[in-house]
């Protein structure tokens, strides 16, 4: 049979362009013993794909030119030569941008489509739910009454953060770049201030304002500025989990700021870049915690869904112009 | 009686200079139940002293204008009102900058002069061997194998670290500002490798040639350039203390530099300021090590000795321009 697939046509300089993507058909050999033929139903769009868009060292290696671009994606099995999966089960796992795609039995998960949608599985019960919960519990350590401010705040993982940091009994304060996503913030996930970017002067007064008592904890989605502004207001013994760093990614030369470290020297502050793997050992414990919590109704989801394969390239060059509330994805 | 006592006369502006210290007589009051009066032997300068020079908030108070400075003092008892204390005890605490001075009691802690030389109790078996163990072993975690980089590393807390940096098995690289001091570390402290920044044109590269296999732990005294160079061959799950910025300390402009997030998000690097006073339930753990090594011969004082109660601020400021190997003191 023959399928859809999208490939990495070019390495993007600075943002990345629908160019830099192609769409071709291309051949399924026959499933061998331990496969499974998965049809795609929910593909994830994430920041740090643009990161593997460059041909550089980081935490997950480059994507290749030519080849399909990879991520998080909810299939439903087609056909199946596993014991593992029997034809009508719906599974995880890190799979091709391709509308039909074979994989070997053990690369994907079962989930219970059951417990919750099945896009909840790329989103707050996936990878975006355990990131928020990893840096945020792990890293960020938030005490009740603490201050805990959080950037890209009505982002996938940056919502989630919010609403486990008010679980957490603190005062929550999100920095977003629109109105509708403040007001989302306040009435949705339940923030206790939220600061539009693009309408504040002084975002450094802002912060201050909005957190009395400074900040205790920084989980930080954007970097840049704004990044500087909440700085300016951490604590002592102060806790930044570094997560992304959206405002520049698509800079072209090395970003130039204040330096930092007099800052953390001074007031004895953490700063913490991570990535979700390093906690995989403790996965369980992450899972656990955040379904408890969707089911109680304390963790809400939110999901932007653009519709049609083909517009994946397009749902991801959204995420850099802000277009999405919680976490974006595209169904086929 | 009256005695000689230095106060800071006025804020400096960048760079100190001796204009803003005074040395003047000041009278002493009796001794009341419950007090010492001391002598003072040795007296500590530090590069942290420079921040308590500024009107900021930083982890320590100001110093306060026409009051006397403070710092870690080695005395003798001259006159007791306590049954802690007798004359001619040999005690160290934080006292002012004075010949001869009154203190409480229980500021005062006796040390034993014949287990090390007194002014140890001021270096390698004081806050700055302490600072360089629990910034190194707390925060650095080194393995054995990995690759531990300081700067400022003859000073007082850097030739520490790299000597137990060594014990721990680890490959050492210190960078230093002169060629006499570079010589010092790899024959006097057992540093692998050294680097001098005055004479180094690519300090990147340096440090590649160096660390073969990358930086795991960064002890980081100095900022600036110097550390964005050992930054650029950071390891992923690298660790970084910062111990001192002495770079920026007379800088009178906000310092620019590259922007580190970005490189400790995709490295997953931890950056820490600390404090010694934050480990003060652990110091005893701390003291045991230090002095087992001391004793043991693996850990070698290097201290620098002015001498004269009045060259007090000029001993501090040589600081600033690297005129001491090891620990800087003013004996009396």
């Amino acid at each position: 049979m023959t399928t859809a697939q999208i490939v990495l046509a070019s390495r993007p300089k600075g943002l990345p362009v629908t160019d830099n993507f192609r769409m071709e058909q291309v051949d399924l050999p026959q499933i061998n013993d331990g496969e499974i033929l998965l049809k795609g139903l929910y593909y994830s769009v994430d920041p740090y794909m643009r990161g593997r868009m460059n041909d550089a060292k980081s935490y997950a290696p480059p994507f290749e030119i030519d080849q399909p671009i990879y991520g998080g994606v909810i299939g439903k099995v087609v056909e199946s030569k596993s014991e593992l999966h029997q034809p009508g089960d719906v599974v995880v796992g890190n799979f091709p941008w391709r509308r039909d795609f074979i994989v070997n039995e053990k690369e994907a998960r079962k989930i219970d489509a059951s417990l919750a949608p099945a896009s909840y599985y790329l989103g707050i019960l996936g990878m975006t739910g355990l990131t928020a919960y990893f840096g945020l519990m792990h890293i960020g350590k938030p005490k009740a009454g603490e201050t805990v401010v959080v950037s890209g705040a009505a982002g996938a993982v940056g919502a989630v953060v919010g609403q486990i940091a008010k679980i957490q009994g603190c005062h929550v304060v999100g920095i977003a770049g629109s109105e509708e996503k403040v007001q989302l913030l306040i009435t949705e996930f339940g923030f206790d201030k939220a600061i539009n970017y693009n309408t504040t002067h002084d975002i450094t007064k802002a912060i201050a304002d909005a957190c009395p008592n400074g900040v205790d904890v920084y989980f930080d989605n954007v970097g840049g500025e704004i990044s500087d502004a909440v700085i300016n207001n951490i604590n002592f013994y102060a806790r930044i989990p570094l997560c992304g760093q959206i405002a520049l990614y698509n800079t072209t030369e090395i970003p130039v700021g204040p330096r930092l470290q007099p800052m953390l020297l001074t007031r004895s502050v953490l700063m913490q870049g991570f990535i979700i793997g390093q906690f995989q050992a403790q996965f369980q414990e992450g899972i656990e915690h955040l379904a408890k919590w969707v089911k109680e109704g304390k963790l809400k989801a939110h999901e932007t869904i653009e519709h049609g394969f083909e517009n994946l390239p397009k749902a991801l060059l959204g995420l850099f112009k802000g277009n999405n509330t919680g976490k974006m994805l595209v169904e086929a």
